[in-house]
């Protein structure tokens, strides 16, 4: 497999993150970057999601992918596999990414002709819920495996996500888990997110969640004007 | 169902959290209280591994159950069908829990005659591992549907623990999880580290976890004298 690049993050000074995403957000705004902030617990199928996503949508779009961890390079080498322009960034035991952090990535990655840049978070449903990255959307995904009572458990992330993707439905017959329930339960922390069922792994789904982030991006760029 | 206990944590106050974590386990120990911490990604599978556990053992040990989450209470509900002593912990949106946070709650569950007392901390694979709770023993789950890769991206915790439990077996024939992969990955973390595969849902290698655990707890006696 080729080599991806990888970017040690530092460790951020500011004080007031709030600021810094607003600051990252207008700057982006600017340059027609339009970030998507990807979350989820870890293995929920962040990269397998972003490796559909940039299937649907790199025709259409200029795709830039930052993947955080904590430690090694493999999510990175499976999203260059795709030809989209990725960049590992590691996060040095770090929790979570903060607008700062998010800064230097998009710095590591060179945005350049980019207009969609994905963030892969570091999987972990509490933390990187408490931090704006800048980004122009969140996005999270909850795996079936993990159970349907999830945003019971982890309010704040369900509360700051525009859509949650709902993956790993090709096993639903062999878990406990109520998809109008769940969706009761994600209605309860945040009635204005969409909720789409996916399976990244057979592309089930695939089509409304890129529709969705198509319709995201257009209305994005129709309210710069 | 019953309602459950539940205590709100306060955020702690001392910045040596090794030196309080000490102290907590020289004080479990002469009070003969064991205390496991249980850590694992959301929807892994802890709750329904206690239940299998208190089964398992509780006719051998006065077992008590603290269920750290970020908000709910449906995990201690579930355990107080079990008949153990529980209480539920709510962290305030904390990500993890510290040695003083874990002495709240011990006092809180009011340990009493307890020989067995089991910290479910919350559901997330990066911060946990980083705050010592003054357990006698760490223990992990990695569910097979979270992918055999984990040890590679979350390093810190399959270190600390001296066991790794992988649960969701019965599910393998539908995850892309190579057993005797991830056996490997977890030894170049750890090598010390029990590795146990179980299914919490259908009581399979639970006799094994829980001739591990009291193993550990005879051992752990035995070293008092």
């Amino acid at each position: 497999m080729k080599d991806v690049r990888i970017l040690e993050i530092r460790q951020s000074v500011f004080a007031d993150n709030d600021r810094q995403a607003e600051a990252l957000r207008a700057e982006l705004r600017e340059k027609g970057v339009f970030l998507l902030n990807l979350m989820s617990s870890p293995g929920a199928g962040k990269t397998t999601t972003l490796m559909r996503t940039i299937e649907a949508l790199g025709e259409a779009f200029r795709i830039g992918v930052m993947e955080a961890d904590i430690d090694s390079d493999v999510d990175a080498r499976t999203i260059a596999q795709s030809g989209a322009k990725v960049i590992q960034l590691h996060t040095g035991g770090m929790c979570h990414l903060d607008a700062a952090m998010t800064r230097q990535g998009l710095e590591g990655l060179e945005t350049g002709d980019v207009e969609l840049a994905i963030l892969e978070n570091v999987g972990n449903l509490v933390c990187p819920a408490e931090f704006d990255t800048g980004a122009s959307r969140n996005a999270m995904i909850l795996s079936v495996p993990e159970g349907d009572d999830k945003p019971l458990k982890y309010p704040l992330m369900f509360s700051v996500c525009d859509v949650v993707l709902i993956n790993k439905i090709d096993v639903l017959p062999y878990f406990d888990f109520d998809l109008e329930k769940c969706r009761e339960y994600i209605r309860m922390r945040n009635p204005d997110a969409r909720v789409i069922p996916i399976c990244a792994k057979t592309g089930e789904g695939i089509d409304a969640w890129a529709d969705w982030l198509r319709a995201e991006i257009r209305s994005w760029r129709g309210s710069m004007q």
